[in-house]
């Protein structure tokens, strides 16, 4: 994940833009296909000095004048250089590279939501009809199955991601607008280059340029609020589980203390609980930075890169450690038993439709066949 | 939308939601029609004291208490009033009644919205071609037409609001899982109370119950933030183009000054930008308070009918100001032309893609047979 | 606390601004005494309609042109309606008023305030060599004294109140400066009248006008906010505290159960924690507001007095919760002492300096006295 | 800022904390002397992997306790060894790092504070008397000065930042607390131990440990985002001043556009207003964080540092793009009285007060002196 959403990713995903833009003029023939070619092989992260596209952020708001400046350097070739940025502006390649390095990080992340929801869904199974205090503002109530409330987790994630796995489908698109949103200097080839260039990087390909109508920047960070909070839900059950007086569980990998040698503490639980909390309020920066004004904001949209990207990296830890710390969980089902049982103090155990709402959620969701939407 | 969110409509909802599990419980035999009837007839708000309800609220941290001691008492009959919130807990009827206010408020603040669209669209065909200059950073850029920026607009209000249609339609979901999600009380009919119920109110049926997985939640309130994030930018589009010193458009009834008898404010766009400028915090909070514990959460789950319910009440907000300050906007063409020409100094005007945008969104939203997911 | 922040409320501290405004203007020399008198006889809320006042708002985005219309209605004599909202413009109206609501709600506040400061002295006092185990990400650790941990949560309760008071003293002002800040309806008298209207409402007077330097609200939000989480630490411990497992204390009037008769919730710091968790998205409405623009903020500023007026009463409610959540709290002495014979095992109780924390903070917070800064 | 705010920066002021609290361990009598000096010479950066320090954190929800097992092994001799990490835990060293870090990041941004302050000072002092339209809602209301708005702004920035100082002053300080808060390994000790520790570090000494007390914490970060708040409305008025329509001011080193080479962009400005966008989401962050639980918080405090961190980074941000923005500023006057002659219409130019208020921001804020609290 480390990897998917660093400062080289991110020139990496500025520079496949304007290599697509070029192979995308080409297709609809605004470019030769030689120029189109040189172009491409000119955008590669290790050409370009990190540092120089950086600085000109510092100095011009947006990373992408010396980005261009470079790429044309390096075509040499004066007739193909001004091929180069072929009718777009910078929030065009800002908008589309953010597409890219979301899309990335979310295969980067793939491997841990997937183990996330089979771990549930392997102890769903398990523990189906393992008789569980349930325990509503931290009071004993009645019982139900441990199963059970691994049955709502599994849901619950399962359907955050596949909204999430939806909106990646059906709503992250490529930008390519042009200075104000005309595609000016496309001629009458605008839609056509729009079109081609969104297809090139597979891409949704949206109705008008969305300089400033940021919805889509908004739900991308809304379903990372809600899975990373699913999420957490998770962790906040182990740590409860695992205090010591309740006991009930143990995470594989405890972590230590530095001052008390004989802690077992939740790590992965308390380190996926600390990412999740930093969600929310970066969610409400993005929904905040919406209202942006006429056909570029002055303020709004640059605040948003660094916050999705951050964003991105909670939800790779999130899932990471929400993982780590339900991996080999150790359930005490004796223990478990023992506090049915006193809470009982000898009437008849009961756990209703537990089983069945496990069988449910693990109908819909057939881990065998993986995670579906 | 104020009586939609009133809390004698919070009161009605709840009675709506006892009235239905009475009747679902006597659809799958677990209580006699006549009894469930009764109850039926006795959940009406005008027979329930809310000064009551509330006084529970503050000293149980639950209104349900007290409103079924309320519906037994008026049911009489000991036989019936035993039947009365049957296998249901506290949350159950919160959380569905909440389902219950939020389509309501959806159904007040729709004219609002429909409205606000059909003017984008004709807002957006009257100025296809109207040409005004593009501004970004509010620095004029080059030339584009104001139906373009218009159709921005019109595609992500559209987008935003089908977005919450689809939400609605296939994730307003009923609650009912008793004390700690097993529905023991109903048993081996749990499940099919849990169908019926959410039958009768016309909502989704979840696949478990949802009692700390509160990622339902979370995607409306989020999906309220989008919606009033995009409202808003054709609000602040309004405040801006109506600044003096631009003067392209002029709201139909502006507001006066207590102080400057002279000024035109663009009151209700103003207005619409505060209601939004209240959304993403509440957001926050309700995304914050997602990893709800174990079976019940201790204080964030308490924390989010209170959030809904101002969110509900400023999206109708935004949704009628933003509408206020669209309708009989003066646009005033021959200002626009003019820093067109000014811009241009004898240049060729060029609006490039700007018509056929206009046209890709009025294909896809088109205003006639109302607005569409 | 509730009739501190209602409608009515707002209505009159409208009024007794422009009162303060009509008697400054008398004491400058600007306006003839008995005009001042017959203006002030005029500002109270029975006399006007707040309906219209409402429907002001709505439609002039201020609700003061509606108010001064009344109030000349009122005062009749035309020669006296002219010095009616001397000089000033509808925010100055609105901050000042803004700075009344908010010392009257702190008036209401400070007796739950100073229950729960008292309460925590006591039980940190009554406890300052009660063992108790130490619990750190909710592990057993070493042994403290319960009395320490009350320690903790009186000193930071305390300094949080303190720094709220002293917030008060020094930076709650009043705002006066006419419709761009320049006060030139009063001529050269403009300073003097500013002055002596903060004097006679008893507010700061500050440097220059602050129509769109909003850092005083801010700070005022962000105070409450720190104090409302120091307070919902307590009711955080209170909580766990009182889980079944722990059982270490139990509240005075625990709520029910709709579905569980048995149960035996810790209902008030519940609401404490639904209150609290509720403060933190509307800080940051509060600051996100800050950026205004010129002489006024075109939405920004409208969405603070709703936000604000939402802080008061959850900042009310969190204290009551608080308070009703420690009074009588019953502190299970025994049960601590048996977790910590279970976690020492026969080796030497060794309470360190917990008791010495004790008496600092006692100390410091002597409350005999009552609070202090 | 950069280098006050990296992995290294964090590192040393961990390592500053272990060689401060050795050294208050020998003042105490706790530590030999030259065992102290073995341990301080040890406690540097380059001595030390950051990756394992980070292998740490992620393993253990820690860093601490990899890094005192690379001291331990650093100081060779095992009769030392064993005094390294004297009575602390892990959030000693991390909270105290806090606060050395935060005051090495407030004095790597002074100098930029200071020069926004003196440039609006300037501009205050040289356009006293300029006439200005004022605008309201954007709309022209009427004349004030230049200068007046540059008063205003001056007066707020350095409320806040006096405000920020004073905060510093009085209330950074160290944490000592060993595992549950009691020292209780420094035997009788333990309170001289902290008082020792903390003036070795030049922080204020606490009442008590506030390991689950955050107000401090939450203190800082609102600090932060009032004066972000109070700078970014500088940034807010040079991108409206500098917008092409009005045009009143002019940045001097506008950033440029990559679609329109005529573009002077107002960059500075708008990057001030990027970093300050994203900083009421990161105080929310915070305060939520508050309600920490019992002896040290599962989740909630193992999220201060990251979001602090970034803080400490946004508001170095808007101060240097607020100073940019603002220096060698071009204000042009002849503009801003067309716009005045224009709005007056013959009428007789009145400026009221707003000359005394300039006079009285700078005699309160005399810039020969520097800025004062």
């Amino acid at each position: 994940m480390d990897a998917a959403t660093s400062d080289t990713a991110w020139l990496q995903a500025m520079l496949d833009v304007e290599s697509a833009l070029a192979r995308a003029g080409a297709a609809v023939g605004l470019i030769p296909p030689d120029a189109a070619d040189q172009i491409a092989s000119a955008c590669r992260a290790q050409l370009v000095d990190i540092g120089d596209v950086a600085h000109g952020w510092a100095a011009e708001a947006t990373p992408v004048i010396a980005l261009v400046d470079r790429i044309r350097l390096l075509v040499e070739d004066e007739r193909v250089a001004r091929y180069v940025h072929l009718a777009a502006t910078s929030q065009d390649v800002l908008d589309t590279a953010t597409a890219l390095v979301a899309r990335n990080a979310f295969d980067a992340a793939a491997a841990d939501l997937v183990g996330v929801i089979a771990l549930l869904a392997q102890l769903a199974r398990a523990h189906r009809d393992t008789p569980q205090v349930g325990r509503t503002l931290l009071q004993q109530g009645v019982v139900t199955t441990f199963g059970a409330g691994c049955a709502a987790r599994l849901t619950a994630v399962n359907e955050a991601w596949g909204a999430l796995r939806l909106w990646l489908r059906d709503r992250l698109a490529a930008q390519l607008g042009g200075a104000v949103g005309t595609l000016a200097p496309a001629g009458d080839r605008g839609v056509d280059l729009a079109r081609e260039f969104a297809r090139e990087l597979g891409l949704n390909e949206p109705v008008t340029p969305w300089h400033t109508t940021r919805g889509r920047v908004a739900e991308l960070a809304a379903a990372i609020g809600v899975l990373c909070g699913e999420l957490a839900g998770v962790a906040q059950d182990v740590v409860l589980l695992s205090a010591t007086e309740i006991g009930e569980v143990h995470v594989a990998a405890p972590g230590g203390s530095s001052a008390m040698p004989h802690k077992q503490n939740p790590a992965s639980a308390v380190l996926a609980l600390a990412c999740a909390h930093r969600v929310p309020g970066l969610v409400s920066t993005v929904l905040a930075g919406m209202p942006q004004e006429l056909q570029r904001s002055a303020g709004r949209w640059q605040a948003e890169w660094a916050t999705l990207n951050e964003l991105l990296r909670l939800l790779a830890g999130v899932a990471r450690h929400t993982r780590a710390s339900v991996e080999g969980l150790d359930v005490d089902v004796d223990r478990m038993r023992a506090h049915v049982d006193q809470l009982l103090a000898g009437a008849t155990l009961d756990v209703g439709s537990a089983p069945v709402f496990v069988d449910r959620a693990l109908a819909r969701f057939p881990m065998s066949e993986g995670p579906t939407p």
